[in-house]
């Protein structure tokens, strides 16, 4: 692996997928950064990365505070000029409208878009100046279609949606590639898997068929195929799902 | 005019479009509940109303409060049962990413998408006891497209967007009517006549095509004939614009 | 009723949506001119509007011949001017793919787009020199979503829709009002309760929620609407369906 | 370069995408089967994919025949199992709506829309008992989006999408990936260029901005990652455009 001087940096370095695009990028040779909001869960993909060769940093990172966000972009960009952002926080709740607290809604709009927006933003303006970057953000169903106890969550994947969307326009033509990748589809986690035992009882899961959960590797893949997008043949917005998913 | 047993409210009863509103409703018999920010500005609705022989009361009301929301709606369900609610605040801004601070940001989202979420679900909570109600939301163009400098304004009314499909697909089983109205064009307001001659010069205003602009009266029209379709064919979303409009 | 100096014209006459719209349009006042294939069986129709007091004129029409619709929409057009027409073909098959024939998916397309791409260009033709005139096209949940077993019906109903919208944006700032109405629900038909019993059983007709069905009286109740609209508020596109209906 | 067992049919290879996919499928180890109306336009691209290194057969193929499609396929089938079918043909006109003709309304709907239905059912077909394969057609702007003048191809192209849209849904279970992808700019091609110099000028050409046209071969490259994606992410939809269009 040839170690590139670029940096990427993943906000919502999960166990799943932003654990996963941070691997694949190192792998690619970027010196990856990579942010959650405890910081200390963060130190077995730390060690996965470096263990097969990759660079990567670790920080505590509640993307929230605006200030953390400027600070883990800057970090970034100052090691080695910030080349792709991927934002990667999720809320997914499902409360009935009633029991929809306004507690609930307005977390959820701070976890999945308020800070989504900021780390946008922040990388633009890092990225803007060498007029060169990706920055991509993790879409869901919810993020085109509204639903039975989803008004906190699509409400947010919505407007995600919409900063993805607005910055697409404005910063295309700086030659900033932004995209907005859908995951219709369950994904291949712990909360998922639990989520089926929870519906489907225990024997659902020992007989679950292989190609029903997406792969977290499989979405980091996906932006791997956006960022080696030429330039005169950028996508803005595609959805993935695995092939035996109804929809 | 027959006076009916029923209160419509408005939430954002501002000097166009909410006060168009409350004027069809209070004009079919509805008791007619206003609502804005700076609640002395509705003197010259509530008199305009109640010289046509129409009821209404005028409300201070911060809609971003729960508790505002929560006493206004009451109030009105207290006089007679709530039958029809309209959120009806817009917060449009346009500013580049990078000049989009997140005090913008917030309060657009506060504005334009949370305090339609506190409205519609303090709606429901009051009509789901009787099985019975309409609740209306104010979109535009922005709603279905973000676009250069609509990071904040898009992102707001996405979500709103969503809020209102998503109460739309639980609460129409239980009869709660619940609609989105995408204005896809520039009102007859002030702000849009000064927006005009900013970027057209003033002759533009003179030799204003008649028809460019939607009269607010029209805006009322369209929730009007919301209010009156059958429940075996309701619309949950319709676009209106003038018909000289680009699209 | 006060008779109108203008005529509505129905392309697709058939007992059920065509025939309520035609009922509407009569009793305010237009003439109607009615066209189905059979034209022998639109004789109740015919009794039923006169007997009421409309004026109607019925006409065997094949809509996916130039000719029929030429002389179909001049001859209302020479009773007096055409001001409303609107094309209710609709042509629902579901077959899987490879069952889909080349005659099958060819019929279906002539009946559900070409001949609604004939019946508006021509009531365009005769609108336009006289700058007014409504065209309102039937669409169904199949104009949006493709499905399985759909892709005869859909395919036409998408490009049925595509021309809609493309007279839409052509002819609106020429002031003729090209609408598309989406009927997403089942309707109250004969087919459709027929198809209720093969999928559900005879009870489930004999049980059947009042609400489940739409009345084709109801989609006649929305074209109106859509023709009440003042020009500076037109509806391009809506959905309507049962309260009831899962979407 | 290493052969595969397996062949890749272009139905519409012109000279520029369809060639380019062609090229690049050839490249990657595919036996290309190639075909077009005027056959003996192929003989360029044919020699180009040999010397190369590459397997190629080329056919006079009219897509609007059954049997020419069924032939056309079966032929590539019979060489080695049919892995990859791309649809290729577009038909893009523009005309008032007045003066669309039946004519060339049928003509461009047979081209763009029922020849890829044809190309998309024998393609399954043959795929199916296999329980393998990839289904790729090419979308447009047109393909979401009716105007002004665009009836004929818009409507074409709509019900192309809905026939992708409808085999995805079926055929994804059944390890068959269709995809749609929509080209949302101009192509590098000579028409595209001939355009620009009548409605801008011939210097319009001599400073053409070196992304403003998508290159021919970037559409290929994104057919070959829609062709790499593991089935557990696949893609129906997305849509390309260079970095600095507007949308």
């Amino acid at each position: 692996m040839q170690q590139r001087n670029a940096t990427a940096a993943v906000v919502g370095a999960g166990d799943y997928i932003g654990g996963e695009i941070a691997k694949k990028f190192a792998s690619e040779g970027f010196t990856v950064f990579i942010g959650r909001r405890q910081g200390e869960k963060l130190a077995p993909l730390v060690k996965e990365i470096e263990v097969a060769g990759g660079k990567v940093f670790g920080r505590a990172l509640d993307a929230r505070k605006e200030e953390d966000i400027v600070s883990f972009l800057g970090a970034a960009d100052q090691h080695a000029p910030l080349e792709v952002c991927v934002f990667n926080i999720g809320a997914n709740v499902n409360f009935p409208i009633l029991e929809t607290t306004e507690r609930v809604f307005r977390k959820v709009w701070e976890m999945a878009c308020y800070s989504g927006f900021l780390a946008g933003r922040e990388a633009a303006r890092l990225m803007l100046p060498r007029g060169k970057g990706h920055i991509f953000f993790t879409g869901a169903t919810a993020s085109l279609r509204g639903g039975h106890g989803y008004a906190a969550f699509a409400s947010a994947k919505f407007g995600l949606r919409a900063v993805a969307q607005s910055m697409a326009r404005e910063l295309g033509p700086k030659n900033i590639h932004v995209a907005h990748l859908v995951i219709d589809s369950g994904v291949d986690t712990e909360w998922v898997r639990q989520r089926i035992v929870q519906n489907e009882g225990a024997q659902a899961l020992a007989n679950l068929d292989p190609d029903r959960l997406m792969r977290p590797a499989a979405v980091a893949n996906a932006y791997w195929q956006l960022y080696q997008q030429p330039r005169d043949a950028w996508t803005f917005e595609q959805e993935i799902r695995p092939f035996g998913e109804k929809w």
